[in-house]
């Protein structure tokens, strides 16, 4: 239903937009159209030729150049595969899934098999991929809450290990004793929950875990605090790919008014675009 | 599996709880075991007779007097469904999720029917009720992102204003758009998204729609601002119903350390237990 209603809009769209670009006379107008803020859906490519709400998501439509938000929309999308156990913590997820939505990246969910999942004992989902058909990501995400699901798992880590090496590692919470058990974390300076710091130290001797910080960005490696900071773990590794102006915008969108930008360990300069 | 596994385990921890029990001479250890930090799974019943990580969730295990420990175990769970439509954001009900997780509430996930559906574009989701099967709720949630799927579903809307009358509505970001077509904020002062307070005080014109506020507490109806802002509301509602000190305990035990108490707008007191 969804999609087909998706369809209808794209159709109405191309109606919309087409006498604007065949408007010779109206220059400016022809270059411009509304479309909604970004979603992280199909309406997002829409445009409309009167300002008001998104009749698909419900966001205000903005006045846009439609030549720069085709560019945008076409532009190569950052594949994020977001790893989830059975037990994983819904927020620890969940915040860095908006974040990267927001950013226009390409998100997905894999986890040992396409079986549903339980996190946290409520929400059950279902996974796009399994480890044995997961795509190669730009960004490998994992996150905590019964994080011991994957650690546990042999097949599990061999495919972290054997996985086509991303731009990006990411870990939230308890989600790097993952990383750790993959040897991801040797020799780097790490964080992860607050209650589980000695524990990760204990488990990846070879790598030096924080306390007391939001996330450690060791260029290729960023692991965060605890279930929230996943946020701003997040919020930073958009600032490193996209830039700041898009990280403060998303935060804004997001109503996160609340984050402050660099509040984590940077242990060595990154460029803006890898 | 998962399940077997915490089975062994209740039945582990019974082995563990006995001989304590029943350890006459030292009253005191005989009175205390450790368990895990609350993780909304059944690992959080679970007692152990010497300190560590839980092996379930992972979560370090603390000593407690096993008698309080036993009654809030068997306190009345309020039960909270969280109404989740295709196209839902995920930040918006995960946050609150967390949360009220945490607060030891019974939560549980409702949507039209039982269909999958999938929150912002990416993440499948299997709802538990239809709202042809769903349990009368203590606390009834809605969340924005495509809320326009409920709202325009006169079968959605006649379940909000049937159901069993909760003890409250809350809503988060353009969630409100679905209270307000079931008539539940007229007359009510109520916020949401940023960017769609026009449209719901468009929609919805007996309510007093303000902006720049975290949340609104009428009493029996909480409303929040956008997406990140459900975590505060969430949090407010906690206080409400189980005091201030579990409220910062849940804040901190998120590492939402950037929780102000009380940072919105409370239009009338509201006793701490109702």
């Amino acid at each position: 239903m969804k999609i087909l209603f998706c369809c209808l809009l794209i159709l109405l769209s191309v109606v919309t937009v087409q006498p604007a670009s065949s408007q010779t006379k109206t220059a400016a107008k022809a270059k411009t159209a509304y479309f909604c803020d970004p979603c992280g859906n199909d309406c997002d490519k829409i445009a409309f030729d009167k300002p008001g709400k998104c009749p698909h998501c419900g966001m205000t439509l903005t006045l846009q150049d439609v030549a720069t938000h085709e560019k945008n929309m076409n532009l190569k999308r950052l594949k994020v595969l977001f790893y989830l156990q059975d037990g994983v913590e819904v927020l620890d997820f969940a915040g860095p899934m908006e974040v990267f939505s927001y950013a226009g990246f390409d998100v997905a969910v894999v986890s040992k098999t396409k079986d549903p999942i339980v996190a946290q004992g409520v929400l059950k989902i279902i996974p796009q991929y399994s480890i044995n058909d997961a795509p190669a990501a730009d960004i490998l995400a994992f996150f905590g809450g019964s994080a011991w699901n994957a650690v546990k798992e042999p097949s599990v880590i061999k495919w972290v290990q054997d996985a086509p090496k991303p731009q990006y590692y990411f870990s939230v919470c308890t989600g790097a004793f993952i990383l750790g058990k993959a040897g991801m974390l040797d020799g780097l300076t790490v964080t992860t929950f607050h209650e589980s710091i000695e524990g990760l130290q204990h488990d990846v001797p070879k790598a030096k875990v924080l306390s007391n910080v939001r996330f450690v960005d060791n260029g290729k490696v960023i692991t965060t605090a605890g279930i929230s900071a996943g946020i701003d773990g997040a919020l930073h590794l958009v600032e490193k790919i996209r830039g700041r102006d898009v990280a403060v915008q998303i935060a804004k969108y997001m109503e996160y008014d609340k984050w402050v930008p660099a509040q984590g360990l940077v242990m060595k300069p990154v460029a803006a675009t890898p």
